[in-house]
């Protein structure tokens, strides 16, 4: 469905072709100073066009406060947020429409909803993230102001090219305690904080644009400074809840947390993060942090960190047989030029749907720190 | 917090010293057929104790229904079930309570909660899945009714040792087609339908329990005979519930569909997964499921599989230094004998929290599928 | 929260001095025919500036549909709608905002979210009920279309004025079976269909307008064609979601249903219903209907029909002695002219939240009987 | 749906002829003290049998807490809770049977589920109501620890007897203000405290059990001691969620919140609370309390008070004029005794509905308060 959150709500709107998409954010604390330029900046950080690596589309994308903010500060009301469609006109239907896009939404939306659109998979249309992002931001503020939280996201890998994410690497660590939005975009569009892949990663793009192919990869994602005790067993971990918003983004094909899949090769006697005071930040801490800085479905106050593989576009310009809704055999090739590889623009997304998981996280805990002084 | 599910919702109680654990699955349909006997196979299976390779405890774990069902029929009121706990009795504090357990959930209940238990980590005590496991053999038997789906899970992975779980792969996706509980459960305690793997991962279990550590693994799990259309985007794609129910699971570490993190190293001319007219069905299927039967976050009918990998055992009898609550440094050994490997057990809960996602979908699918059919 | 329902879902956003007011409806059906002229009808209904009767304050209030048609049906993903606002400035703050104004909703907006706003009372200005009365007008099209349900609420109370509501009335029995909106207009603003007391309303009301005063009234509301079997006790009874949803309007302070208040004097041998066949409808009917259309929870075909009192409005340009924000004394007295009774403006808005509560029962109820049909 | 709460959540199981009826409460603040003894007082108020104006039947519904406390104290994690039936077979069906009971749910609960059940109305029973007063006497101790609140209701009509409930009558503001449960005891099972009409209220009751046949009544609530601030706008205002609650209870039927329906006839400039500055807890208070505690669905820290009708008891033993499922034309009377008026013990369900409803509110509001102080 279209919401996102119990406290801290997002509900959002829109596909490709239609007059506007945007958002309500719910939940939002007031007096909290907050205009269209704490919003914006992500906003064109999710932009296509933004270099040769994507597709040269120009989407403006400017974000219009509807409600919720009165002289630049919210009121605790509901923050209505709206960005204008480019091409706010439905296409009529051609012979192109008679495909199913082979691993789009066409077919199941069409199967499920009954109705062709414009957008062919509706709202799996890469401009519904937008509504995402726009109240990610919001949420971002408010986790700034409440801890320095700093939400990081970057690429690891595309196709076969990898950064090491292994976290009992020293550099891998380093990289989580130190990576900021600033470095990862200084990498240019590849986002990809370590210089020695981050090249190679846009040599294997190249090569995929070139065989009018696309490529996937991978987005690793690090939370610093978030407080201890975020997180609602048994059924709403904080892991649970990050792997909900992770796969809701389209494209995405999975999610690992702190070890991940390759942390089940490793023996306890490692794997167990063992503890020890630390003297600097007068609490006890973790030496290692294979738990990715949530144990029993709460955080422990350590980096969490998690990641989340991006699939191959599904559009590609050179030919797929394939079969129409018909069921007559064809072959079906995209017009026009096609970004191959989506995985550096899921970066901003993927930090926009973490920081909705934590802010609500925040405000469900911190009632639930409450009661507790109340009763005991 | 403790319930799960909109439509058909399981709520569940206990930890590991009370008087009974338990559960409430509301939304379960009247005049179906519902005894004990359909829900305790699960439940044992899901038992300590069964073999070498797990842990020497016995526990009965007989489930007792409470309310909801009158000589043998559900009556679509709550279903009330409870399993006694052997030990009802809270321990005293010892020398061992003044340690968080390494990568336990000891120390962030104590921070979240601020009270320590004597379960340790209060609800992710194994316990609390037995309310899981019950509720899922209900949402199965509606799911068997609704179009003979079948929900298979079994090991694919222990330590390095692995079955190949490439969706390209003709004999893995044999084993999606044709995988039994019945085969899964014929191959012993490992649960790992692949002979030419399952002694291997006996070996390898076996060093980790000489060795007084642990090792981890990854389950599979497979839904044949899903209908078309379940799933609600953008935020509850039908993956993204599955990734949430996953993550939910005591000791998981993530969660991937389809291809996953594997299938980002495939180009989108590969991974698309074309259409054809197959005359069996006299439905359009895809040629390969690379999407794990899932596209736009709704089932396509094609054979629905996903991975999640467990931990390490974080209970290990061989010394480990860590520190005190109290933030002094100390040498922690968990007395008697301990299960090295938990995955095999994983198998029926993963299979549990799959069918009340699954029973879930189906439910909020079937409205939408009806109120289209008034409207147009 | 700014949501309601569970698969019709509503939520709004925007006060009255912000750019646009509007909603998100979510689970509305696809391939439903929709265009702004089914929902404009009823905001018109809503507006102020309709006659003497109300303020001559004259919004325009012209809805614009921004997503989830296409050709004029609806395709299965959220309806975005939005209502620009006339005055779009916040004011500077004056004299008159040292003075939380008396039953309105200045003092605890302030304490709650400690920022005063221009509207006042934030989101308990008038104009936030241009999303529910937008959001209702779809809600209400799902219903007509699946069993030809009509809901028409309408004055039965202004002041000491009131038309017979006993349930054992015929007369009040005959206008619940009878009444239609084109009646209720037809009546002039005063929409009360008894024309043997709306003229006395009228009076009633202009008298209070006099005296720079105000009056209170009641909404009496019926729903024909309603289907067998809706609401979900024990929590979500049919009622108790009405009782929400009516309690959750401006000014409204209760809420009956059926034989209500007064028919707690009526003995159990009269005040239950009793059944006989009936030859037209095949099917079990009560002859009489104190329950009001709903037992158990339940909707049971006959006619459901409730009453909400709306308060005297709060603001009257008489002078008040009250108090400042800051403790002293002193005199209020609204500028301009006011509306003396909105109670007539209540009557679309009561008619929404009921056509809301319906749709989302509906459909909750259809996946029950669904799935009952599967498994018995 | 059997679930109420969005952050101190109640679920409830069980019907009048299973094993155990129940509930798991969930959002239970950790480190409050917490035994059997605090929860069963009220289920004992609740019960039936108490004295001559209720039915015989001597239920002794000892409630035994399955999990979540430990040494007395809570753990943070859901409390199960049970209550075994005395009469736990279902019964075969007899010719009683093929009555549908008039103005009970025996009817709708056929249609809706399809299935008949031992206790008719299944989930309709009076039964259904052990868990709501179980979880509400948690909620209460919640309560009392916050702010010393105060959740008193009473009887204060019976039939056409009745106190005055006009909010600007002096007495009855006294009542609300000093009323207590010991008072309210101390009057017999009438449960009204005014002595100048409970003897008449008695009288009432007494009449129509001479003539096998019931009567309703109106139980009034008042909360004390409550913080500002208790509410979420715009839809969850919190006379709403009240409102939901107490239609919840089985035979309400309505809801009235301060001056409630007689209210309409009072003028605003009567009706409106004004302003004062109250020396003694130094800040604004109002001098009258019209609105019931509540302006903008938010509390404003006056005492918060409401009334709910409850019809004449359905279950009479005098013959009643119906007709069989089959819609065969007969006579039915109920055997044995059965209470002419279950007004007074739906007291200790007002309460405990109430109570839920608040601790809710109270929960969710510190998260705002705790973000509004973050950013602000």
């Amino acid at each position: 469905m279209s919401s996102f959150g119990r406290f801290f709500t997002v509900t959002t709107y829109g596909e490709s072709h239609c007059k506007s998409v945007g958002c309500i954010v719910d939940g939002v604390p007031p007096g909290m100073s907050l205009t269209e330029d704490d919003i914006q900046p992500q906003l064109s950080r999710r932009r296509p066009g933004q270099s040769k690596l994507s597709t040269p589309r120009n989407e403006k994308d400017k974000v219009m406060i509807q409600s919720g903010t009165e002289f630049g500060k919210t009121l605790g009301t509901p923050i209505g947020m709206m960005v204008l469609n480019e091409d706010q006109r439905p296409h009529d239907y051609n012979e192109m429409d008679s495909y199913p896009r082979p691993s789009h939404a066409d077919f199941t939306y069409l199967e499920k909803y009954g109705v062709k659109s414009s957008s062919g998979g509706g709202r799996s249309s890469a401009r519904e993230t937008i509504g995402r992002v726009a109240a990610g931001a919001i949420a971002e503020k408010f986790l700034k102001q409440l801890s320095n939280v700093e939400i990081v996201a970057f690429v690891t890998q595309v196709g076969a090219i990898k950064m090491n994410r292994d976290p009992l690497d020293a550099k891998f660590q380093h990289v989580l305690n130190t990576i900021t939005r600033e470095k990862v975009d200084s990498m240019g569009p590849i986002r990809c904080p370590d210089s020695s892949v981050a090249e190679s990663m846009v040599h294997e793009i190249e090569k995929y644009r070139g065989n009018k192919d696309s490529i996937g990869g991978v987005v690793t994602c690090v939370i610093r400074n978030l407080p201890v005790g975020l997180g609602e067993p048994c059924f709403d971990k904080l892991e649970a809840m990050l792997a909900h918003a992770m796969l809701s983004i389209p494209a995405s094909k999975g999610f690992e947390i702190g070890s991940g899949f390759e942390g089940v090769q490793v023996p306890g006697s490692q794997h167990n993060d063992p503890f020890y005071y630390d003297e600097e930040s007068k609490r006890l801490r973790t030496k290692t942090n294979n738990s990715g800085g949530i144990q029993g479905g709460i955080s422990n106050g350590e980096n969490v960190y998690f990641s989340v593989p991006f699939k191959s576009a599904a559009t590609i310009s050179q030919e797929q047989s394939t079969a129409t809704y018909d069921g007559e055999h064809g072959v079906l090739a995209a017009k026009g030029r096609h970004d191959p590889s989506v995985t550096p623009r899921a970066v901003p997304i993927v930090e926009a749907m973490a920081a909705l998981v934590l802010a609500d996280a925040v405000l469900v805990q911190k009632s639930r720190e409450f009661a507790k002084n109340i009763v005991s």
